[in-house]
């Protein structure tokens, strides 16, 4: 099969092996993938990760191995992407997102979505609605991801809310958090990017100048995919307040926390949501998507999407696999 | 001026007088009113209140009382109802709605919305935006009663959800409450008012037998207006759930409350809620009000109006001042 490969550097292999599915997964033929930060940041060494990356999909389940009657057998399904062992303790407790000993789609020991197929645990998939169409579903997780704030934080509809960030994560997570009546300011870097978000949402305030945005927030979400967000987001808190934390990216940050203690602020680092919600959301049409699409290519002109990905300004870029 | 007048039944006076707003105070006309079930409640006894029902309201500031320079002179605005003395310790503790000292529009010893003309504390009042109609306004404290829930509750995305209850209140709740994403099914046994409900909102699950919802809820809303509806909210509840009791009714309810130590639930009482958020998600156009609007009457004709908001199946009733 044909898969984007990364080795050091990125590549498309034409002749990758289609992979076998062990029992309990599936293999998924997968009909258009999303490029993420994370895959930016991936080939720029984070995490060190060796093999097809890729974790943002919608595909159709082709075969299952060893189970018997599957009822997402050729259906339409996005795909939660970390793959829990289930008998550790964590799996136990009802964390298998932080399971210590889980793969992760296109991100850890596990294959990912930049391919023509891949296989997931049956467990971790989720269907597709009718109503949603493939250029949605391609946002389900991130938009999950988006979610797993309203799941962290007791986010009250008084409460002022700032979204440090104007990339793809922090227009979802400033859609999905919009949704809750809060007090809701994003505070961006690109005037396009920030009419996007206007553009899917009535009434939602942007700003391209910290200067310009009321401090004493009670809680930053801090999505800017680099290590100066923080900074904005310590002066941006009120005391008590809570900062989450979204960014995650090749290399360290050295940062005074004593403010932390003195404010006595809360960090709260956040990474995968849950499927559900985000799946309901679209279909119930509370998030609209669509105009974060910038760029499509199809899987042969994968290279070139990674260099429109990696472009100052652009969104999300597809790729297309069939 | 004209003025519905309660004082063991209701009835119309037509040369009340104008009331004077007190120091601190703002004088509005009133542009529009709804009619809430608490209203029917008063007529039926409840709070024995005498005098000017009604609390759900837009109107004109027309003028303030020791106040020099008013930013909402002349402006459209809705009001919060609980009038709080400022002074005493739950006041000073954040909490004014459940000020001891205080009064409240239509229900408890100040007089309401049902009048050309009606006073609140500057304090209570919150512009109304250009893109939000008369007609929306109307619903804001309704609305911000629904917020309520997701003030007190940390209602996460993944949670099983269940209201009980089609009415007014407990549509609008249905409505705010889906907006977390989270899994939501609405009971009610109006099939004409669960249809305005998916009307609303595209996707929400709706039932009119409790037989046919999923127990193990996690939180369950009991917003039937009614004593019948705390049953079925402990039969939908899971252990260590949640119940949250909106309804407030004339009479009282015989209760057995050892299930609520067995299965250790929650149970939450939930009444007026912020103004802000509900203005904003009308504002966002994520709640569709309209389509609750059953009919419209003119002040002369409230004894009608009261009678048609009484009969079985009507939504919102609304009563036009001018």
């Amino acid at each position: 099969m044909r898969a984007l490969v990364l080795d050091g550097a990125l590549r498309l292999e034409t002749d990758r092996p289609v992979p076998q599915a062990p029992p309990g997964e599936a293999l998924i033929r997968v009909r258009q993938a999303g490029i993420c930060n994370t895959d930016l940041e991936l080939v720029k060494g984070y995490l060190a990760f060796k093999g097809v990356p890729g974790h943002e999909f919608v595909g159709v389940v082709q075969s299952v191995t060893g189970v018997t009657s599957y009822p997402l057998m050729g259906r339409r399904v996005a795909g939660e992407i970390n793959a829990a062992c289930g008998v550790c303790e964590t799996c136990r407790a009802g964390r298998p997102t932080h399971c210590p000993n889980r793969t992760t789609l296109g991100i850890d020991r596990r294959d990912g979505a930049f391919a023509e197929y891949l296989t997931l645990p049956v467990g971790n998939l989720h269907p597709i609605p009718d109503v949603v169409t493939d250029d949605q579903a391609v946002f389900v997780e991130p938009l999950a991801a988006a979610c797993e704030i309203l799941q962290q934080v007791h986010l009250r509809p008084t409460d002022r809310v700032v979204v440090v960030g104007d990339g793809k994560l922090g227009l979802l997570c400033a859609q999905v958090l919009s949704l809750t009546g809060c007090h809701l300011t994003v505070l961006g870097r690109h005037a396009g990017k920030l009419d996007t978000l206007c553009a899917t949402r009535h009434g939602i305030r942007v700003s391209t100048s910290a200067d310009d945005v009321d401090r004493g927030a009670d809680v930053v979400v801090e999505a800017t995919g680099t290590p100066d967000g923080l900074a904005t987001a310590r002066a941006l808190v009120r005391p008590r307040g809570t900062i989450v934390l979204k960014s995650t990216y090749h290399g360290a940050l050295t940062v005074n926390l004593t403010m932390a203690v003195v404010d006595e602020v809360s960090l709260v680092g956040s990474r995968c949501g849950p499927f559900a919600p985000a799946i309901r959301l679209l279909e119930q049409r509370l998030v609209e998507v669509e105009p974060m699409i910038h760029a499509r290519y199809a899987l042969d002109d994968g290279l070139a999407a990674f260099e429109r990905a990696s472009a100052k300004g652009t969104l999300k870029v597809l790729l297309k696999m069939e």
